[in-house]
This record gives C-alpha cells, structure tokens and sequence, in this order.
C-alpha cells in the first residue's frame, strides 16, 4: 500500500495501522478481559494527554530518547507525544500531591521513533497497558497482588500452563555484582550484559563482560555462578543459606523480599507460575525492588527448570508454528514495555516519583501489558480454532426482512416498526434500507453477519396478526428450518426469549453511576426553571 | 497550575486535561451508554492512527487548518495530528474499497490548536464520537436511522424532553439562494451568515449580508422571509405548496428528501424531537443534504417552536443553571464537531470520499456527539442530584478485613486466602496492605470507596469455621447492623447471593468472540508441538 505511485500517497504513517474488523473485536474482548480483572482488585483509571511537555519526558529514556516524537514548534509550549504511560503516570502523581496512593491502570497508545517491523509486532504507535500501585504498605504486600493480577488476567485469556512469570530483584543482582568484584563504574554495563542470557548462552554473555567490557574473567565466572541459576523456592532456600551473600547487606535484604513474596505468592496459589530467574535485570535504570517479566510458548528458547542456559540461542529443532512472530525479535531489552519476547514486564520503582517532585517520594510498583503481542498470539491461536473462524464484527441479534409475491411493496413501514419496537426492548436489530429488497438478499446480509435471528414479515401473516421468527443456520430437516410463527403482540417477549436477555433491560439501562443509570440518575436532578 | 515557577514546570501542556476520578468513571458511562446504541443498529467500530500524513489533511479544513497540530520533521514523513474523525474515515474508506458499505462509529481524541477555554469546554485535546454510515441505500433511510439512533443516545443519557434536533437540507438552502438571486460568488458567505441566526437577530444577520457582504437589500429581505422559519410537518407542507420553491430543481429535491424524512421519522416515532429550523446551515463546505444539529436546555436563546427569531440573542430574564459552560459560547460555526451551543452535529456527505480515491463516490451520512460538553452537562446534571454526590470511583464489592484483641496477629494469610477465593468467583474484593491493619483503618478505607459489604474474620469465628459479613452502612438500630455469622464454606455463595450475581460468573467470562470466551476459545486450540 506504500508503493502507489499517485500524486497523492493514499496511506498511514510509517510504522501506523488502522485497526478494524475481526482484529478490532478481539483487540477490545482483549481490553475488556484485562480491564475485569484490574477492577476485581478495585484499580480505577486515568487518561493522560497523548502528548506532554517535552521536558517532562528528557532525561528518562537514556539513549532511547531519540526516538522521542516531538510536535512541530508551532509557537507556544515544545511538546512531545509520550512514549509510554509510566512517566506520565509519575507526573500526575507529583502534581496531584494529595492523592497518597493509588491503584490505576491505562490503557492507550505510546509512540516510538523506532524503525518499525510490522510483522514482529513492533510499530512506532502502539497500545500499552499499564497497571501500577503507588503508596506506601507493608512489604511486598502491593508487589504479591500485582504477580496474583498477572495470574488472572493470562488465566481469562486463557494461557493457563502456557506461561511463565520470571522474577528477580535488583538488590539481589546488585549484591551479586558487589559480592562477585564488579567495579562501580561498570555495574550497568554487566548488568546489561546478564539480561541477554534469556537469548544468548552464557558463552556469548561472558565473552561481552570479559572482551567489550574489560571486567576481570574471575569476576565474570563468579558471576556465572549465580545469574545462571533459575528454579523456585528452593533456589531462595539455596541462597538464603549462601553465606557470601548473606554477609551482603544489599542481596540480604532482596532475599528477604523474595522469602515473602513466594510466602505471598503460595497464599494467593500462583507460585507454580513463577521462575525464579537470576539472569533477569531488566533493562530500565528505575527499578529498585522485584523485577518481572511474563514469557508464554516461544516467547524465547525453552529450557528445562534449573538448567544453566548454556545451550540457549541455538535454534530448536521445530519452531513453533504460532511465535513466528516472538521469534527472532531484535533486542529490545531497553524497551519499558516489554522484554525480549516478553508479554509483560514491570517492577518496583520507588524513586520514579520523586524525580518531579523533589519533595515527596511514593512508593510505586507496576507491570505493562504489552497488549499488541498477545493480540498477535490470541489471534493466532484463534485462527488455530476452526470455530472461531466466523468471528462477527457486529452483534446484531435479529435481522427484520419482509417477502411476498406478484405486488409485494417491501412492507418498509412495517419492518422499520418492527425494527424499532426490537430495539426499543434493547435488542440488537437490522432491516434492509431498501424500500423493495429482494429475500435473498436479506438473508444474505443476515448470513454474512451472522445474525442469529430473522423476523420474517409477509402480508398474508401481519393480516392476521403474526409474524415468523427463525433461527437461522438449523440444518435441513429442523422442524423450526422454515421457523415459526408469533403473535405481533409477543414479538419482543418471543425475540428476548430466543436471545436469551431479560425483557426490557439494555445494556446501557442496566447499569450506570452507582447502579444507577445514567437516564434514572438525570431524572432525579430537581428542576430549575 | 501553570503558574508555578519552579525551574521544572509541572503541568499539562495548555488545552489538555487528565481524567481522574468521578470525572473518568461519568465520562465512561456515558462512552458506554453511546457505545450500546450504536452496537443496538449493528454499527462496529475502527481505530485509526492519532497522526496522519500531512497531505491527507491538507485542504480539508478551510482556513480552520491553522489550528492543525504538526509533528517536528524528524527525518522522515511529515505527519499532523488528526482533526477529526470524519477525514481519517474517509481517507480509510478510499484506501479500502472493497468495503462498499460500513457503519462505523469511533470515539477519539481529536487536536486543534484553538485558543483554549477550559471553563467553556474548548480544549486542544478532546473527545469526539462519531457515526457514519457509507454505502449506496434507498433515499434517505440511513438519514432517518442516524436520527433515530441520536434519540436513542440522548433517551439512555436521560435527555428525554431536554433537546431538539435541528433538521434543514443544504439543497432546500441552495434553491433558497438561488430563488431569491444570491450571486454564486456569494453563496457561501450568505449561508455562513445564515448560519449565525441562533444567536444573533435577524436585523443583525441582515446587516452582516448587506453592509459587510455586499448583498442588495431586497435579496436579504427576500432571503429573510425563508430562513427565519422553523417548525414541523407543517412547515414542510407549506414549502412543498410554495410555487417559487417548487419551480427551482435544487429546492424540489431537497423538500422530496425532507418529506420522505419525516415519513420515516414518524414511523421511528421521534418526529416529536424534530425542529425543521430553515436558518441551519452549518459550516463544512462538504454536506451535500440533510443537515441536523442538536441543541439541549440552553445551548441556544430558546424562542417558541415556529417563531422567528427577531428576538433571540437577547438575554434571558434568568439564565439556567446548569447551562453556565454553554452559554456565551464563541463563534464555532466553522467546528465540524459541533455547532454553536449545539452537543451533536452532522449531515450527508456524499462526495468526500471522492476526494481521497478520485475513483469511486461512496455517499455519506453522519453525526459527531460534542462528548466533552456531553460530559460536561451531565456532570452538572448528577451534581445537582444529592444522591450522585457519592459516585464510586472503583467498584469494589467487598473489603475483607480482620479484628481481634491482645495478641493478635492481624490474620494476613487469612485474609489473603478470603480475598483469593473471592477472586476467583469473580467477586471485585480489596484487603488492607498492613499486616496488622486496625480495624477503624479497615472500616474507613471500605467507606471511603463506598464499599457495599464487609467481610469481618475474627480469631474465635475462624476457629468455628466461620466468618461475619456485614452490610455497610446499615442504619443504627438495624437487625444485621453489626453482620451475620456465615459458614467458611459457604463465603461465596454468600457474597454473590448479596452482591446479586450469579455464581462462578466473572464478567470477562461471560462473553467473549461469539459468547465463547476467550479462555474457552484458546483451550479448544488443536495442540502443535
């Protein structure tokens, strides 16, 4: 669609899409099932401008800031579009010194000056998902909740046993490096190095410690020792009792949030989807606690629980046929929102705020959703599903159309009555906009549809008062294939029945403010004249 | 807030906002409340990018495209931020063309660099709802059901009685023009005067023509006589008797439309909420029939149905309350948004497309909902209703908390282990982050948020299996006011009997892609290994 060779470029942006159709549905089922769950543990939400002050936004990304978007100098305030909502989130925290806690998720596009690959997913506008806790609790109680979230929301999209929640803390990393001999100067650069281990084998990882960053090679092999090692509690056991560490006030106390996080975590039952991984540092400076990041099939090269990653980075014998587009991703191990092949990353980072602030610091923890790359996975492992080929784009539950023979006049009055008696009684209703449509080709938009219903108006029925309902689809044979007949006077009754939805309640109707709807509460408002 | 003079400025950037609050949960349902109309008359929603390129901007707007946002040129195409919603529709139509026929709806932010009056709702960035239908239909039905649908949308905001659609026809206007002798060269300037009579007398209007715009007296009178009307059927059956009208081709058709129209209308049954108001005209250049703008409770001087408006723009004796953001409104005449005063606005486009594709014509009609003064009104609306001053911002169902005396413990793991199991019903459930929370504390947080019910664990209740839960808020005196002993086992059955929903039920469950949930429709992937 690029290619066009017209005066006048007919296309989005590079690095854009427009979304649409079957995609858009299950982008909101997506939305609407991550946004159940943030509300089952009682988040509320804020919506923050797509674009902030550019110096709200200097000095957070490092060197990821040239891929900043900014607005052109039109006069008036420079602006940048934001580039992702945990800055932002920060910033209204800071401005908004009252609010001491809060628990909120947002859900909404950031932007990205990156050179895009489309068909990995990766696009210069794009949908983040964001929830975070910010306050100050009792230890670690925030960050248990925020894994048991994660729990929940890969358990409604149904990835039950098909992921993994990675977990580390950067105290324990940060002990390491102490405890191992990493000079000051260089944590950073190690600590990058360590965070490639879930794509590189461990080879590949020292020889960048050792070689490109000058660290000692006794150093890097103490290191190996330990961010090599994944397992579950009985990992933290291990290290609990590692006397090195323990002497480290630093590792000393990340393993002591870990001991009652997995305590936490076996109260809330999700410790079984939990790998306690050492080589995860995440690449963001803010971080200051517990570290996390949701794998699932294919997201990166498997290996079995425990075993050093020696062997990783070597292709499988058979790639999975539905991460061919996890697969092969570029490092983006700087990237705020997701890890290498990653489907949700986060952490505790509770200095964030205080850097606009000044005075006040809160406590904050939170996890990303990246939203577009389990929409990629959803959608692949739909179409995996030959049920879910017929996905509809629309919710219509009854089609209104009209037949008759030598003189039919298309009967528009009466099926636009019809028509607005269904939706009146809140049900979904379509009609031809055709004064004379022909039969099959309103069953034919019904079909295509996939309406499940059609009231069918001819003048011999409606003479007697009646008219037929059938459910469309039944197979030759079906006693009810040619459908039945109903009394006009029952339509609603009859159609609701059939949809199975209470009589005369809508969806809009059935709740508002406070139970209340939106029509009843206005009502209420004492009149003014 | 922008006042600050820190070396860093905390603020948004000037005409944005962020939704917090009360603010963002009213602003969501009334997003819900239109979302279900729209979906009530098969319509489905497409997203387009924020940014579009440049080109696909440029002449569209008229001399309102100064207020276009650009992005800084980076290197690469050079982009602006959407305007509205209508162009990127269009542009998408045109790139899509074997989608023949569509009703879209889409709410979005919009951009435009307007001199920004918060307290009068005009911002830089806000919300627009639009619906369109494209596609070649019989005359004027998609018209009547865009009318129909907007009724709908007010009817569920609890509107009924407070509005008027105001209906005219660009080509009733253009014979108008014609059969009186505008010269064609004066056309547009005389309609966008016209245009003006919703606030200003007609003396003005006519002064405005003849002084500023050059038009012969008599022709401004002759005009007068027509556009100062307004009324109902009434009104259509006396310009369908008007001889000069019915010679001029332009005026015929249009008065064919407006009859057919208001058949439709009454058979949809919201003729009732239909003003024919001939001094319509509305600012885009691209309508090319109908045109409606919707005006509520003193979003515009109010005259009686049919009257002429010599004496509007006068004040009224009393100004309504809550209609102080609305009122005293600048000239947005050229706003494709929404009109002067008006909170919705459209008509039929039928050669936009066109612009885009140069190939094929797909006709047009649709609306765009001002939400932002939606919301706005709204707010005012609840505020004024005692009741809605507790509107919840999260929608917790119940807060599990714990008491007990000296040695206590605070029963962390139990309340964890409650608030779990609730989870997992999908009941919306908080607990206090302190280990040993007090119970005033607890009481206060579940009070604060409104919290319907409490679940009260207490040593000696545990012991026996069971557990209290208490209904907040019952008056003193009450039989249950201090909670009822419950059996363990049964917590669930219990909370979901009180909370009224049924059990096992979590709303991301109940539906999903074709009312299978996503949880489902994963699990019945065929396993690849």
């Amino acid at each position: 669609m690029g290619k066009e060779k017209s005066s006048f470029q007919l296309k989005v942006p590079k690095g854009t899409k427009d979304w649409e159709g079957k995609d858009m549905v299950i982008r909101d089922k997506i939305f609407a099932s991550i946004t159940d769950v943030f509300k089952r543990h009682g988040a509320v939400t804020i919506d923050t401008p797509v674009f902030e002050l550019k110096e709200i936004l200097s000095g957070k990304y490092g060197e990821d800031s040239k891929l900043i978007y900014d607005l052109a100098d039109q006069g008036g305030e420079l602006c940048s579009l934001r580039y992702d909502l945990t800055v932002p989130f920060a910033r209204w925290l800071a401005m908004n010194s009252s609010i001491q806690n809060i628990k909120r998720y947002h859900i909404a596009k950031v932007y990205r000056r990156d050179q895009p690959a489309m068909t990995k997913g990766r696009m210069r506008e794009f949908y983040q998902c964001d929830f975070d806790i910010a306050g100050t609790y009792d230890p670690m109680l925030p960050d248990a909740e925020i894994i048991r979230i994660t729990c929940e929301i890969f358990q409604s999209l149904g990835w039950e046993g098909r992921y993994t929640i990675k977990i580390n803390h950067r105290k324990i990393l940060d002990g390491i490096f102490q405890v191992c001999g990493v000079p000051t100067d260089k944590l950073r650069a190690i600590s990058s190095a360590v965070d490639k281990l879930d794509k590189s084998p461990w080879a590949e990882v020292r020889r960048e410690m050792t070689e490109d960053k000058g660290l000692d090679a006794e150093v890097a092999e103490r290191i190996g020792e330990y961010v090599t090692l994944k397992g579950g509690k009985e990992l933290l056991e291990r290290l609990l009792k590692d006397e090195k560490l323990s002497a480290n006030e630093s590792a000393k106390a990340g393993l002591a949030d870990m001991d009652l996080l997995f305590t936490y975590l076996q109260t809330f039952d999700v410790l079984d989807k939990i790998s306690f991984d050492m080589s995860l540092a995440r690449g963001l400076d803010y971080y200051t606690g517990v570290i996390y990041e949701v794998v699932t099939e294919g997201s990166a090269p498997q290996t079995s629980e425990g075993q050093a990653l020696q062997s990783a980075g070597k292709k499988e014998s058979k790639p999975k046929k539905h991460a061919s587009n996890i697969d092969g991703e570029e490092d983006r191990s700087n990237d705020p929102s997701v890890g290498v092949g990653s489907v949700a990353a986060g952490g505790r980072y509770d200095n964030l705020v205080s850097m606009f602030s000044g005075k006040q610091q809160i406590p904050c923890v939170g996890i990303s959703f990246g939203v577009d790359r389990i929409f990629s996975i959803t959608k692949q492992r739909l179409a995996a599903d030959a049920s879910a080929a017929a996905i509809r784009t629309n919710e219509v539950d009854v089609y209104v159309m009209a037949f008759g023979g030598k003189g039919f006049d298309g009967l528009l009055p009466q099926r636009m009555a019809v028509a607005k008696r269904l939706w009146d009684a809140g049900v979904k209703a379509e009609f031809s906009w055709k004064v004379k449509p022909k039969l099959p080709q309103q069953f034919k938009a019904a079909e295509v549809n996939g309406v499940p219903f059609a009231i069918i108006l001819g003048d011999e029925e409606l003479a007697a008062g009646k008219c037929k309902i059938k459910e469309m689809g039944l197979a030759e044979g079906h006693p009810e294939k040619d459908g039945v007949l109903i009394e006009m006077e029952n339509l609603e009754a009859e159609v609701l029945k059939r949809i199975g939805r209470p009589a005369g309640v809508t969806d809009s109707l059935a709740e508002g403010v406070n139970g209340m709807s939106l029509e009843e509460a206005a009502k209420t408002e004492p009149k003014t004249s």
